[in-house]
């Protein structure tokens, strides 16, 4: 897929990337190793706008699909920013970080919003093991965390 | 080791592998990728059913090692399932997930569960990399979650 | 970089390596395979203790990133001891996980103590993906809890 057959794909889902976020902190968004490219994990930023809050209190379930989504949608504008697009071969692994209350057990369904854009986006290239937890906080408040495992095309 | 040997050295043990789950989301169990098979989380049925709770309230640290090992065994079924018993080389990494209150601190115990099990089954190839965390929710209210990378024979 | 000009780099930083930590339970602190070395999560000890406590709570920021530099320490004493410093070609992905209060937000600046250590150590090849994320809990009551990925150079 090339850059602007991705743009092409992700306007017809009414979709749009992020700008890619520079780390909050001291590493960098992607690493290529071993035919493999490791993604940091994102944030949720819709119309620039971090997506605070918690599952199970202030975020509705939702809510959470839109913020994991959006935290997809910067995983794959990190990918681009490293010039990567032409080179996915497979989405291999998704962690999925949910901000949630103790009582709160619909963690996939919020990570289907990371999960449902990468097939979206992809099609069988995009379908990925995953692991999808419960976390008490995050960085920034932010509502989902996700990071990424991408083989490459070498 | 082929699937029977896996069967028998179960038997051996008194255990038996459930049936692979379906995922319980839009996401697959497993992804083979650069000579490594990258399984989801998995999570914790024994006799066909979930085993919910949180260690530190109403599941014992007893319990939270049968769960971990009853993913575990969910893993080594995912994996048979996807035709990789015969090619693994070595279990490289578990990622436990234990759902507990902010003073338990026993979770290597319980993620003994799943790594006893892997050496149990494996031998030198079942010894691997692992973390182990607290998290407060887990999906479906599961007592813990427990992910897996298992290196190849190409 | 050979052991000594690790240790020589550590000491003008005026740091020291821990002695390499035994795994708490039943797993290895390190496996290699493909090309990487998969690197157990590492707890912090400071002059042979454990920190532990929860930021937000009873852990400064400062004494979160000490602690977080003690497990990146920790880790690069693991792969001292397996005799892969000479090795490495890139610090792939820290997965850093804080112990923390659910209204602790500067996960990012804790993860730091691991990831500027990373970059002081090793230079560009330092430079690593990574995910922080906030736990209710951690083995043995840790404040932070920091493992990684490292590509080797065959």
């Amino acid at each position: 897929m090339t850059d602007a057959e991705l743009d092409a794909k992700l306007a017809e889902l009414g979709l749009a990337l992020p700008q890619a976020a520079a780390p909050v902190a001291s590493y960098v968004p992607v690493v290529e190793a071993g035919g493999m490219a490791f993604v940091s994990g994102q944030l949720p930023f819709i119309d620039g706008q971090l997506v605070t809050g918690r599952l199970g209190e202030d975020v509705s379930e939702e809510a959470g699909y839109a913020a994991a989504r959006a935290c997809g949608l910067m995983l794959v504008a990190q990918l681009k920013a490293a010039g990567l697009i032409g080179r996915i071969a497979r989405v291999v692994k998704l962690g999925a970080f949910v901000n949630c209350t103790g009582d709160f057990t619909m963690q996939p369904k919020v990570a289907n919003g990371a999960s449902d854009l990468m097939v979206a986006l992809f099609g069988e290239a995009g379908k990925h093991a995953r692991s999808a937890v419960g976390v008490p906080a995050l960085p920034l408040g932010a509502a989902v965390e996700v990071d990424a495992i991408v083989a490459l095309v070498s």
